[in-house]
């Protein structure tokens, strides 16, 4: 038996390690098309920021580790094309340009994603950089290092990650975001709280406003307003793209961003061939449908239910709710369930509650405000979504609603929820209860 | 229609603002039997360590403002007798002594709890305080102020927070603690890191070790073991038992401890009186059992649903499963559901889980260790409880434990929770999925 993994990251090497401890008489190949495995990318920014010392300590394990426990791990081997019928994969060695056609019994796709780049004038400048891999970061750090200025092409969950970065290390920041507002993904009122906060912090943060082009001499980001600036190099932050050109021709269903559409056994649409991670489609638990949420998160998860179901076991992924969380300078910003558009959107009869209410007990020191606004259905009250922003007490809490969420409470439910309580910790009424509260059932 | 309420702190203060909200019309008459309403008893330790600076802090309305809203409050009024034939029940005015019948169409007690004593020779000094409300917190503080040395007898939750307060005041502190170990509702290996810690913190923690008596000229504290340890002052933390003498020989049904036993409907076993808050039982949704747990987030629940039910509307309290959370100087502790031993007790095939876990990604600074325990029934693989301590990422994170606790998830639907994540937040697999994905299901 051989499984071959496409991709070393996230989800492929968990796949790969999982499988191989399962069962340890498979032969698994894992082919990582860059220099780097098992690294944790949500990490980068703070790399960036100067906060993590050594590179190092963002990779879980190295290829020599899992050689080590009989992953065998190809570097810089990409996969080129795929014969499903025949079962087997061409890969290139980018070393030498070198191809090899590799027959498996079963096939995991889990070659990641990467950022979307904008066909404009000037892309191809040395100064227009993005931050997918370790391989990028490497590549920006001098960047940082002696810049002055920079222009962040994008506001979304990375744009303000690395606008934080930039700012830690004393450049001027401009940011570009062609949407009305920053973290569009966002409930507005959440999401312009997260703005007022990063122009506080001495962001320039243009709104309604995207890039046009690069001019050179000197380095000029041009936005589609007709506004210039100048600055020694400029990141886009445009999300991510899935990894599965090479699967072009071979039939594989996939959605129109060209993720991987896979079922709750990872299965693609091809026989033996599964995926898992940021190529793939997950199931969204509210709406049903197949979306592209790549985030490590569901890497991991993915990656080590298709280890296991690559090994064997009977176990299906039930899905993401849309769950997320960022740290933006002071402010943790975090969501969960469908906002009220997308509730809306998918059907739902939705209502909202909006609260403001504080992190811990008032009269403890050290309260931060917290804002939240709670989606429901106002069919049957059950709790469809919370959007929430705060400077401390956001992170954590988010994931009670996650979990009561999935469970299918409603706000009766979750009003009488015996969470923990002291002063330096919660109000007596969690904020999340005091929406609940507010809702009123039928 | 008029209705009575015994009580006028969380509870009782909750019931009669919510029903004169609903039901402006229903007289509403409040007897405190002390000189305070509605304030938070939870945040008397951090006044008494000087983090409030004002006693007003804590109290969340005055009496004057609910009688602004119709409720009328007699403070320093108490139940003294009941005739729930007669509906009537007596309250004397410990200002001068009078007693009086009041009759009711509907009665709620919300008498509280107060600190046990112990009945040990040198009880009645006026060295030895107990912490119950704010007038003993009043009585309290100038001994904080002027001591160097006292004795905390017992180390639960509130003899814990009591330590914090006056070592936080600059008192060198002598912890007695009857049991093995502090704080003995938590599993013992969470225990141990708080007694280590706790002691680290300059606590002379003294397990296995009771209160036998108090000398005087000097005042010391005699132990059961023979030791005598002299101070300027002790306080008893020793637990709280219900304020219900006053119901004795109405037949209404009762604990042994003497907590009023209610139904979902917060009815008492005596027709048209109802209990909520500290001096009443509450059903604890795993093992189905009326336990008393007096505790403020109680308190808040029930007296704001017996408002409701008085009012009423048709709502139920569905009980609680023993969740709780602490601040043990830099430490917080928490725990929700069934310990081990509970839920071999209760007739479960209990098995547990240990782990430690970074706080939030370990590459990311600040990380702090989280020793977490996770009980499931090895029948269906349910988590039944969750134990944890550590530096910071407890607090919150274990009321995603008591969420999926109470939705009856079990380790898979655990590990597959969608939990938001980011580095400075998390690892990428929340400890509570790590400890879950440890969890060997049939």
């Amino acid at each position: 038996m051989r499984v071959l993994v496409i991709g070393g990251v996230a989800a492929g090497m968990s796949a790969a390690s999982k499988l191989k401890r399962l069962k340890p008489k498979t032969e698994v190949v894992v082919f990582e098309s860059g220099v780097d495995v098992s690294y944790g990318a949500c990490g980068m920014p703070y790399y960036l920021k100067g906060e993590i010392d050594r590179e190092s300590k963002l990779v879980a394990r190295t290829a020599e580790k899992f050689r080590k426990r009989g992953v065998d791990v190809r570097l810089e081997h990409e996969a080129i094309d795929l014969d499903s019928e025949a079962r087997k994969v061409e890969i290139r060695d980018r070393r030498n340009g070198t191809t090899e056609w590799w027959t498996y019994d079963k096939l995991l796709v889990a070659s990641g994603a990467s950022p979307i780049r904008l066909d404009v004038a000037g892309r191809g400048d040395e100064r227009v950089l993005a931050l997918g891999d370790l391989a990028d970061m490497r590549r920006m750090e001098p960047w940082v290092e002696r810049a002055s200025k920079a222009v962040v092409v994008g506001g979304g969950y990375i744009g303000v990650e690395i606008a934080e970065a930039l700012r830690g290390r004393g450049l001027e920041v401009v940011m570009l975001e062609k949407q009305a507002s920053v973290l569009p993904a966002f409930d507005a009122e959440i999401a312009s709280t997260v703005e007022a906060h990063l122009i506080h912090q001495g962001v320039d943060v243009r709104t309604g406003e995207g890039l046009k082009s690069y001019g050179n001499d000197p380095f000029i980001v041009h936005s589609d307003l007709g506004n210039g600036y100048e600055a020694d190099f400029a990141v886009e932050a445009l999300g991510v793209r899935p990894n599965t050109a090479f699967l072009e021709g071979t039939g594989i269903d996939r959605l129109s961003n060209g993720a991987i559409r896979i079922d709750a056994s990872m299965r693609t649409s091809l026989e033996d061939v599964y995926a898992a991670g940021d190529c793939a489609s997950v199931r969204h638990r509210l709406t049903g449908e197949d979306v592209h949420l790549p985030l490590g998160t569901h890497a991991n998860k993915t990656g080590r239910l298709a280890g296991r179901i690559l090994a064997g076991e009977d176990v299906t992924f039930d899905g993401v709710i849309g769950s997320s969380v960022l740290k933006a300078f002071d402010l943790e910003v975090a969501r969960t369930g469908l906002s009220e558009s997308a509730a809306r959107d998918a059907g739902f009869d939705a209502g909202s509650v909006s609260i403001e209410a504080p992190s811990h007990a008032g009269y403890y020191p050290g309260a931060k405000k917290v804002r939240l606004k709670m989606v429901y259905d106002k069919q049957d009250c059950r709790i469809l979504g919370v959007d929430m922003v705060g400077a401390a007490g956001v992170a954590h809490r988010i994931n009670i609603a996650a979990t009561f969420i999935t469970a299918g409470m409603d706000a009766e439910t979750v009003a009488k929820l015996d969470l923990a309580y002291a002063p330096p910790f919660s109000p007596v009424w969690d904020p999340l209860q005091t929406a609940a509260n507010q809702i009123r059932c039928p």
